[in-house]
């Protein structure tokens, strides 16, 4: 059997989402007394929950999530202990092994703040230097268990990933789980939808 | 490189929705000009495109989609060839290798009928004892690139397949793209939702 580690926070009909965004809503909409069945009825924008941001979200015309191949959604994963760190700068990318096509996971531990009033409150932040030696190196995916990889709203590490078709997973989960895990690929593969972003559940195979 | 073949449709504003369902939307609902950034909404049930049906869909009290670990959506894949058959029953099974913790695969091609005006109508079903003998083998998932496994809207085979836990993915793609490949494993990680059903996207990976 693979060893199979989850690193997706559960969508409920409470989600917290990003200040100023709309409320999610994830509630039962069929019941088996009168309908036969159940069902549940979702509306949500695409940045709820773990989900995966594709280029058109930061660039006019660009790529939607829907449009790459499943291969850019598996990958060797490598995990980024930024644990404590405010300011996450590319000098801390000196002590990794980072190759083409790897997904890189950073774990900040703040998804411990996850529903609770702090968490999109000072989150640990990636400056454009760690983004761009991370394109330098040719990563394919870039995940966090923060609500965004900067609180800036002029989003430059967003515009630094996407144009070069990094993907970013945000709001990710239980990262810890792989501190002592050596070797491990990541299953990223989102919700096909025709957007800019989707909801993806995010598992790492221990190998 | 891994070699990924993809088995899923791609949701649309526009998807076919189950008889009787309400439509669903996939919208842009934020626009870098006014907005800053792109964002979509989407409203939807959760029985659109490809997606898997959890115990609780038919079952009070069933399981929910988001309380099954991880490892239940990965393992080795079994095509099974339904061409041109109206009624897929046990014995078409005989001339398969099925194991316990398969994720069984029933290619009718009924897909190529996907957003025409036949695609819910008169489709290949399966039989009860058809999904018995799955239950018995001790698989792990069913899927199949039709709208669902009967027509008979008390849904027997449902009623078969998710008392057991054998979850059901409906509305598969492209299983064509298996007909010559030997060995592969599935990967069908839903959507972590607190729902009874969720949207996943489906991934065969050839050995």
């Amino acid at each position: 059997m693979p060893n199979l580690i989850d690193l997706t926070h559960t969508f409920t009909d409470d989600m917290p989402v990003y200040p100023g965004d709309d409320c999610s809503k994830l509630y039962q909409s069929n019941f088996i007394k009168n309908d036969g069945v159940n069902d549940h009825t979702i509306q949500s924008g695409m940045h709820v929950g773990t989900h995966m941001d594709a280029p058109l979200h930061m660039v006019e015309g660009g790529a939607l999530i829907c449009e790459f191949p499943v291969d850019k959604f598996q990958g060797r994963g490598v995990l980024i202990d930024a644990r404590g760190i405010d300011v996450i700068d590319a000098l801390l990318l000196e002590q990794y092994d980072i190759r083409q096509n790897d997904i890189i996971l950073v774990w900040t531990g703040w998804d411990k703040k996850y529903r609770t009033n702090t968490y999109f409150k000072d989150w640990p932040i990636m400056t454009i230097e760690f983004a761009q030696a991370l394109v330098d190196l040719k990563i394919s995916l870039i995940g966090m268990d923060t609500a965004g990889p900067e609180m800036d709203e002029s989003f430059p590490v967003h515009k630094t990933f996407l144009p070069n078709n990094v993907l970013i997973i945000e709001n990710m989960s239980n990262l810890g789980a792989l501190e002592s895990v050596k070797n491990f690929i990541v299953h990223a593969y989102p919700a096909k939808y025709k957007a800019d972003a989707a909801p993806v559940r995010v598992v790492a195979e221990v190998q």
